[in-house]
């Protein structure tokens, strides 16, 4: 880490230390990495004796129920005293917060602890590390300079919003650093099979039957280079699942070996088809969806398109092709 | 690592140092960890002007071909010297070797480095640690304590042998100190990512097909603790894959939340079912399949059984039953 984040790290463990009521928010849709450094940093704050408020921006999904420390999420009250320090984790701006936003203002001090690149830095304290794979390793470097005992419950914590955060340790992010964190975390012993086995190996029945009868749509384009699936409304009424669970079922298909763009096409409804594109090595996912008006990362990215989820098919592919050709 | 590890160790540097012609070997069905740390361990002893022969003991996956030092590996001929030591990696025993075992009275010394309990100790020396997840933890503490260079190359060949044994860092095996190993290997600089994609985005269309088709069969027993799924002879024609295809799949049906054991049946021929069992918490996959004559560890175990596809379903799912009713 840089000097500035050092510095910073100071500030907050100082402000941590001055405080007697501290209150943390992470972003709306949670996933791993935000529960799992909120709650983290929440247990060992509390271990040295805060009154601790963390508290509820969404609803929690069940993959991470078995966090340890879960049950402290809460709803926001009034009653709930004196805010004088808000620490967000993961969020890159304010609105990621949801309704607990307006706590901002009412705050003493806002310490804002994130790793994504556009963060904007809303917070008095900014902790921003882009060279983090995931939050959590600014979290363990915060505790450990904090010289907070590293307890199974925090350690379990932090190594699922990293381990979640990297794809099991396969992203573009991960560096030597993590793995030397996730060494420290493992060597206190907390059951790290039952984090896998909640992350990975925990799908519903009527995900894996999604999943499934999506995969049956498979359809490849420009000698395989282009891989499409569809989620329709009619399958998800014949398997009784969410759009929440297609969840995964792009990442699959860009397992194929040929494939550089995948794409899968969900039906909200007739004319509202969102896209998720994810690329391997060289195509620019988000410039493709910015022509639909959607963004997002390189390897990564979103659009909507008003057709029928046929015509959306033949737009998204001739776009992808066009941007095979340059 | 234990004393005698350490013993052991000295020992195998002592015998590379006076060796001319060094000569490695692992075991048929190659896989990322016989593949890696023999290679590893090949490019390293190399490095410090030795004679280096890798042998080849079976055909080479696709997927492996990416990895440094691959056209190394050579057919064993009787013209290519002395052989001063054999180090042989990830053999549990001399049959393993394949051809190659013959070359074990010819040597003057043999090295057998590996981390499977069941390890016959056949080496005069022998460096065998079960608690390292991958033969290629060892290794990296051989190439260590010689002080030879980590170079890209062997960082590369390392990293892949731990990844593809700890199932990208998910299973029981991995400890802090493989994470530890790690660490040190990212900071020589490889292409991590590459590795990934060559190992988790490399999939043949044959075998997505087969996966797909195959996933179509899947059929839940006793509350969905119990999840089959079958590749048929039928299936294999359809999609032009091979029975080698089917990897991956048994591990993906044990995704399901519910399932404790998850099982693939496949058709060798009519009366020739082939059984991979899967376990996940509790059921002992080695005992289940030792009923039918077959082995293998508490979590994954296989056996075979002479009846049709149908008829071995049924018996196979008898018999799960009957392990979940004790």
């Amino acid at each position: 880490m840089n000097r500035n984040l050092d510095e910073n790290i100071k500030n907050i463990i100082d402000s941590i230390k001055k405080s007697k009521n501290v209150f943390l928010a992470s972003h709306i849709n949670p996933d791993g990495d935000n529960l799992g450094s909120m709650l983290g940093l929440a247990i060992a704050i509390k271990n040295i004796g805060k009154n601790v408020f963390v508290l509820k921006s969404d609803i929690i999904p069940n993959d991470f129920t078995f966090l340890p420390g879960i049950d402290l999420i809460k709803e926001y009250d009034d009653n709930l005293g004196n805010i004088d320090l808000f620490i967000t984790l993961d969020c890159s701006d304010k609105e990621r917060l949801g309704d607990n936003k307006k706590l901002i203002e009412n705050s003493n001090r806002v310490a804002n602890i994130d790793h994504h690149l556009s963060n904007t830095n809303f917070g008095d304290i900014n902790i921003v590390d882009p060279a983090a794979s995931a939050t959590a390793e600014i979290v363990y470097y915060i505790i450990k300079d904090m010289e907070i005992e590293l307890t199974q419950d925090i350690a379990l914590n932090l190594y699922t919003a990293i381990n979640t955060d990297t794809g099991s340790f396969k992203y573009d992010n991960v560096t030597s650093k993590t793995h030397r964190i996730v060494a420290d975390l493992l060597d206190t012993g907390f059951d790290k099979n039952l984090v896998n086995i909640n992350l990975y190996e925990s799908m519903s029945f009527t995900r894996m039957k999604l999943f499934i009868k999506s995969l049956t749509t498979l359809e490849t384009f420009n000698n395989s280079k282009i891989a499409v699936i569809m989620v329709t409304q009619d399958m998800l009424k014949e398997t009784g699942a969410t759009l929440e669970d297609a969840e995964g079922i792009v990442s699959f298909i860009k397992k194929l070996s040929t494939v550089e763009g995948a794409c899968l096409l969900k039906e909200i409804e007739k004319n509202n088809i969102k896209i998720s594109l994810r690329t391997k090595k060289y195509l620019d996912a988000s410039e493709i969806c910015g022509k639909f008006d959607g963004g997002g990362h390189k390897r990564a990215a979103g659009c909507t398109i008003y057709k029928t989820i046929e015509e959306s098919k033949k737009m998204i592919v001739q776009s992808i092709y066009e941007a095979m050709q340059v």
